[in-house]
């Protein structure tokens, strides 16, 4: 991999001298993986070229990202794609045809098989984000009754080329799922066992229109390798495999990222291709509507108008103030986010994690209180340090139950946890933070 | 799973009527991963007595996390643990060894076999993070010169019971790595080829001392079951899985989520049980430096005291328009931090994507310049308006700027592009943002 990136600028300076014959030699025995990442560096027209030559372009084409497969096929000759399409695991072709041009739609179809094209409209017609949308139709079934021979026989004259074989599904005559074997477990049984007594028969499967995030949970409780897909008559569809499953892993842990600092998330994108327009839809609610929320600190600071105007000193230390409120309270929400997402914490423990958040924010705000104290003492006077400490003690541990107390209460709502972001926690406990500094100021300094 | 949620309710009953044989009825035939599922909601004494009867308790304790492991090991009876130890995967046996007391350790190596006691001392030298640390000593192999079938039935007499068998790997007499081959492939394969004309001999292998991130990222990179670990003389000396490479991709996606709300990462732990001073310690240095981060706001508030003196209404505004560029710069420092972590842009793409930023910064800018001036023309005058609405302009396109080069700079002085936390970039924007609206008033206004 590291030796791959190595090699693509002096690939790349083969290919500037158009002496793609020498390229192909040096690639052609490399990992598909890094065939496709040399290829993507290289300009379109040369991929184009090269990939025309590859014998195992369908395989090669399978490791680029979704988009650059898509921009690909808009531009590889429609005979080549036709026969890429063909070769790949039905999973991965359905993306690359929902994506192309009608027109283009139309030239794969007249170019594919019949079980192709059955497959890819069987497989489109699941709506996003669904088991059935992201299950491959790869899979070996072998009939009931058989022997382990028997059955180690069938799969070699019948596995057709793509089908994953890590688990063999034995299914009967309406092709209701039986039992699982994996292939492991057929190499290691004494050859003229029946399958049957071999096989599990305690099922673990999933329904084609569940979601795909359940279905990724499902596969790694188990550590399955791959899940059985199945309609409600417990018919065999599909199965969703392990890298199918840890794909739908890093979308939603990128949608938590983005959710953590106030970015909308509804279609995947890229910050390099991204139309401006969509990039600035996706962060304009959430900043117009802080706008607002920051109001609420000014009105605090309008209300404690006079003690401001008499005491110039205390606008000083109000960013100072106002922000460790906010800081210490998204610590809280991302420790929480992150324990709610990763199973660590539930609804119920809640109380008994208010206490505990309770301490650590004492500790937190008596040390920053110290820190703060000092430099009041310093611009001001003993009354002002004594303000600033109480007040960031009050604020630190304010910012830390609001920071730890939103994602449970967004769960209890049925949203989202990852909604408490930094940005909005930070908006909330300023507020507080204002009207926390001030109304301390008040009491002690008037 | 969700039936096996449903069942812990009922079976908690029938533990406490102490009706274990009726709970080991109900429970022994469930998947292993529900099994320990339902446990670990029983005591602690239950479950010791539940799993001394469970025939496959060591496949069991392997889906526990790996705290309840260690805190049940402490619990078990040293029989019960020695067996369960006996029978799991080495990767998951030495973390229980290496994690309980060196009492039971002495107690626990006495009852082991000898191999078992060799692999867990060779594990347990690696350190930690290294692939060596986190791979498998259970895989099969097979000498050079074998034809498929010789090689099936040899795995068949003489794979040991835990070994997995997705991939086979040759080796010659030193046990030097030379080939590859799924057992897919020596099923599909003619029995009566050489292995050696099946196989692969173009290796994807990683070393014991790299980095266990590093592996992760090459088995995702090429699609990999299994990824073979050998020593700088190319012997062969374990495997990582790709289960193992999830959970380490998780590890580091959770470091990420924690380092982008300024929460200091080293070490895992539990919301629910971690030490309050370890959490006190976790949060408390980012918080104290942003404390004195935050004095650079104060410092810009010292310098302008006179035209916020003449202008209280400023103040009003103040932490809505700071708080806005902050917004704004963390939702583009994550888009960043999550883009470079993903691979999605790269060091050389800053240039073009500042160009896209300013972009989408002056929409955003703009947009909330409308809404924030309209509130300045209501509270104070159209002077005040214009100062809002120009400052609003010039602090989101700086906190923008600032949010999204700041991960690339961190990324340059080889420090952790993810370090650029919400909490870091607010408080960097906050002091800019003073400074911008502060210097556009007194320009304006006096």
């Amino acid at each position: 991999m590291q030796n791959t990136i190595d090699m693509v600028h002096s690939i790349q300076q083969l290919a500037q001298q158009q002496n793609l014959d020498e390229v192909l030699t040096q690639i052609q025995h490399l990992n598909a993986a890094d065939i496709a990442l040399i290829l993507q560096a290289l300009d379109i027209s040369v991929q184009v070229s090269l990939l025309h030559m590859l014998e195992n372009k369908a395989e090669v084409i399978t490791f680029y990202p979704l988009e650059a497969q898509i921009e690909l096929a808009q531009h590889l000759p429609i005979q080549d794609l036709a026969e890429m399409i063909e070769h790949m695991h039905s999973d991965d072709s359905v993306d690359i045809v929902k994506a192309v041009s009608p027109i283009i739609q139309k030239q794969l179809y007249t170019r594919l098989s019949l079980s192709k094209r059955i497959q890819i409209r069987a497989l489109a017609a699941y709506k996003e984000e669904s088991a059935g949308a992201i299950m491959s139709l790869d899979f070996a079934t072998l009939p009931e009754g058989f022997s382990i021979q028997q059955g180690l026989d069938y799969l070699r004259e019948s596995a057709s080329n793509p089908a994953t074989l890590y688990e063999i599904y034995i299914v009967n005559a309406v092709r209701q799922l039986q039992g699982v074997i994996s292939l492991r477990e057929m190499v290691l049984a004494p050859p003229d066992a029946l399958i049957q007594s071999v096989m599990t028969t305690e099922l673990i499967y999933a329904y084609a229109d569940d979601d795909q995030e359940s279905v990724a949970n499902k596969l790694s409780h188990y550590d399955f390798i791959a899940l059985p897909i199945v309609d409600r008559e417990g018919c065999l569809l599909g199965i969703v495999t392990y890298d199918d499953a840890m794909d739908v892993v890093n979308e939603e842990t990128t949608e938590d990222f983005l959710k953590a600092s106030a970015v909308s998330t509804t279609t995947k994108m890229s910050m390099k291709t991204a139309p401006i327009l969509l990039l600035y839809q996706k962060r304009v609610f959430w900043l117009v509507f802080l706008v607002f929320g920051s109001l609420l600190s000014g009105l605090g600071i309008a209300h404690y108008e006079d003690i401001i105007a008499a005491n110039l000193v205390l606008v000083f230390f109000l960013p100072l103030l106002v922000g460790s409120g906010g800081n210490a309270g998204s610590q809280s929400a991302t420790l929480m986010v992150r324990a709610l997402a990763t199973g660590d914490v539930h609804f119920r423990d809640w109380f008994k994690l208010l206490g505990r958040e309770i301490l650590v924010a004492l500790c937190l705000g008596g040390t920053m209180a110290a820190a703060v104290s000092l430099l009041g003492y310093f611009r001001g006077d003993i009354m002002v340090a004594l303000v600033l400490a109480l007040s960031m003690i009050g604020i630190v541990m304010m910012g830390c139950l609001i920071g730890m107390s939103l994602p449970f209460i967004l769960q209890k709502l049925k949203l989202d946890p990852a909604s408490a972001s930094a940005p909005l926690v930070t908006s909330i406990c300023d507020a507080a933070g204002v009207l926390v500094y001030l109304f301390i100021a008040s009491q002690l300094l008037l």
